[in-house]
């Protein structure tokens, strides 16, 4: 697996060829202010390694990505004041992926903000979880 | 930290004292078919050891759950034949979160399935996004 890509403008930020603002830099992941921010402080965490979506990387380096999240979020929340936060990950540009390299939103939250989904919930139809559970079972066992 | 909380759902649906549809089950982790899908296949994965939101886990707990995400990904997208996922985390009742145990929804996407965020970009005024920096440095430091 290529730990850079040429062409990826994530891996040029961490390179320090495009600037950012700069919220964490260790071994292993980077973190920064968004540019277009949904909410002041929206930060993208992201691996040093190139990875295009999440399904790409291996669990050690999901799991590495992710050991940053309980402090990095703490740090948000108390440098904005906010009372939550949205941690969205989006894989794939059906689901809203914009650049290719994986990145986790880290989006902090107050009363009345405005943000929210465009998601309603739905129900199966008789037979159709368990139909479902089957293939996912099958696909892991494969594994 | 308790493991369990005896007034969680879904401490009780690990427990076996709710029914669920399960897609994983680990040592550490759980993943279930959400009940009212956002879209088929939309699943849970929760950590085994109680925790109420992201920023309560110890960075080993959130790397342990993180860990199973590629596998459970490429298992949801391969049963259902979505070309993409939504991964989301909320934290906090302002930030969408239900049930006070940390879970991660994994959301199938299709061309056209209607899902969607209403979720506006801004920007940093001068001076903004390098006072807010300067408050989440303040608060690593600490740490």
């Amino acid at each position: 697996m290529m730990t850079t890509d040429a062409d990826c403008v994530f891996c040029k930020i961490m390179a320090g060829d495009i600037p950012s603002h700069r919220v964490l830099d260790t071994e292993d992941a980077y973190a920064f202010l968004d540019i277009a921010p949904l909410a002041s402080g929206h930060t993208l965490l992201i691996p040093r390694r190139h990875a295009r979506r999440m399904e790409d990387m291996t669990p050690d380096a999901a799991a590495s990505l992710a050991r940053h999240l309980p402090t990095l979020v703490q740090a948000i929340m108390s440098a904005t004041g906010a009372s939550g936060v949205n941690i969205l990950q989006n894989n794939g540009s059906v689901a809203g992926q914009v650049v290719d390299h994986v990145h986790l939103h880290i989006v902090p939250r107050r009363d009345g903000d405005g943000l929210g989904f465009r998601w309603n919930a739905g129900t199966y139809a008789a037979g159709e979880a368990e139909s479902l559970l089957e293939r996912i079972a099958g696909y892991l066992e494969t594994r």
